[in-house]
């Protein structure tokens, strides 16, 4: 039995969404070998569980939790301020081998530190890192760092690709998956200080290496990993998000198609969010970060991202960079 | 008289374009009161021009320039190596007073080089800085720096905001143009390094700062100035015309519009480097950059600018900072 916790209290649409997406990924997504630890207010929790009929109660377990981390919590401060939080009691069954991974949706910071304090990092691993899976048509790929670390040095950026590559290689089964460089040039010597030498160190060190690449070409195909500090990545991140609404509301405005489905279903096609949850690399455990705005969708695609990493044995791959 | 030289040479698609450019401008928005000198191989120069009839030949002074700069040369040696390219004699007539104004769409990096050395920087400017303006619904807005200075400080970005600050203003007729700072977080303790120190600085020295503001919101019309590293402004700047061009051809191709010239129509609406140049902030002299792949509409509206800038004594506004 592989057993999962979800903090029902993480995210904008908590606690409706996540239990719905719970409950959809129970009925249709567990095959009966998944056992769901619903975190969170019990009788919250009950009272809507309730509302489900034919709902096979040997597969969740209610752990309560009276308190909720909200955007405002301070990540530094959390773990001392809220430690009846259901996010930080999850992470907690996951210390304690209860369960064998943990889905949030909840506010970034306060899920990397509560995970970074309680369960601490891969042996060799300096930084934990974020990541997302852009949809494109030219194939997919991951983004990583998008936020963790704001100031990053050249190990750090090898380590990122080393744990993304794995990711890409046994859980999105991309054979060789090739690792890109954001930088503001092609050349070697382009870029700020991080850049240059992360150039020269990633080159000799990663096979699948093939260089720096301009942000106007990361959808292009040309690479399966896309590498960089986390302040960039936030900031490439939210961008693509930006330009997607914008100029998909441009040109349904210049096209009078406001009242079309076909642009929605444009958005909804290219939206990453749907596209479950990531795992935060280099944790000494299996914790998956869903995007705040998490539709019960989202949790269902999350729930199962989780559930084929821990079959895939993706943690003990993590460990031998 | 006002007297702007252009680098006939410059750009990838010169001399052509750039010649017809100056054309244009001269028998349409020049009104009589701009002479301009082209730079370049003096015998290709009246090949082109003889082709053209009607010309006033009192408007159009031709100096020659053996040397070409490619997208190769390096900005640090280009100016031993090839003292007698069009870029550089053209920087030269502006450092001895011959003309009023520099417009180049030839190598960013060597134009900079090449600004810096044969005029030096306004005083207290502590690095020039390259900008672009981004058109948007809501607002067009100024983007700085865009990859003139890969590292920066907290006084450099206090030095581009108040120049931009000028030339929205004066050039571009925004009054009290409001100065964002791209960050991670709308909060004033996101970031790293460089964007903490800068909106603590921002915060007490500018009248107009907004505050930080996250990538996925600059299309939103909040602020006219977004000011950030030249790294990150450099991302920032592909990244917008990579999901640009991305994106539509994305809705195109879902609704069947690949032969429609609607989608061109947008795609020539939003194209930033249609409007024109942008002089390089912080250089003692008015050089413009226009960029490399200059058709000549954009020639024609670089030199219009140039035109605008010399007319309302840019230059002496950005000395007073």
């Amino acid at each position: 039995m592989i057993k999962i916790a979800l903090d029902v209290m993480g995210g904008d649409n908590a606690p409706i969404s996540n239990i719905d997406g719970a409950i959809d990924f129970l009925n249709h997504d567990a095959d009966g070998i998944v056992k769901l630890y619903l975190v969170g207010p019990e009788e919250e929790i009950n009272n809507h569980l309730s509302k489900h009929l034919n709902l096979d109660l040997r597969f969740i377990e209610i752990v309560n939790a009276s308190q909720i981390i909200t955007s405002e919590d301070s990540p530094a401060r959390v773990f001392k301020t809220k430690p009846n939080s259901s996010m930080n009691k999850a992470i907690g069954l996951l210390k304690d081998n209860i369960v064998d991974a943990v889905v949030s949706a909840g506010n970034t910071g306060c899920l990397l530190s509560t995970s970074f304090f309680n369960l601490g990092t891969i042996k060799g691993v300096k930084r934990p890192a974020l990541f997302a899976v852009i949809p494109s048509e030219k194939g997919n790929f991951l983004l990583c760092d998008v936020g963790a670390n704001s100031s990053c040095k050249p190990e750090h950026l090898l380590q990122f690709s080393k744990m993304s590559s794995i990711y890409m290689q046994y859980q999105m089964d991309i054979k060789n998956p090739k690792i890109g460089l954001i930088n503001i040039g092609s050349e070697s010597n382009k870029g700020n200080e991080l850049t240059k030498q992360s150039f020269k160190l990633m080159d000799t060190e990663l096979k699948n290496f093939i260089g720096n690449i301009e942000s106007r070409f990361i959808f292009d195909g040309l690479a399966d990993i896309i590498i960089c500090d986390g302040f960039t990545g936030n900031i490439i991140l939210k961008l693509i998000e930006g330009m997607m609404e914008y100029n998909l509301n441009l040109v349904s405005s210049k096209l009078n198609l406001k009242e079309s489905p076909i642009i929605n279903n444009i958005k909804e096609l290219y939206n990453y969010e749907e596209y479950g949850a990531a795992p935060i690399l280099g944790i000494k455990g299996l914790v998956f970060k869903s995007h705040g705005s998490s539709s019960k969708v989202s949790i269902l695609n999350a729930l199962k991202t989780a559930k084929k990493s821990y079959a895939i044995n993706l943690q003990d791959k993590l460990t031998n960079l």
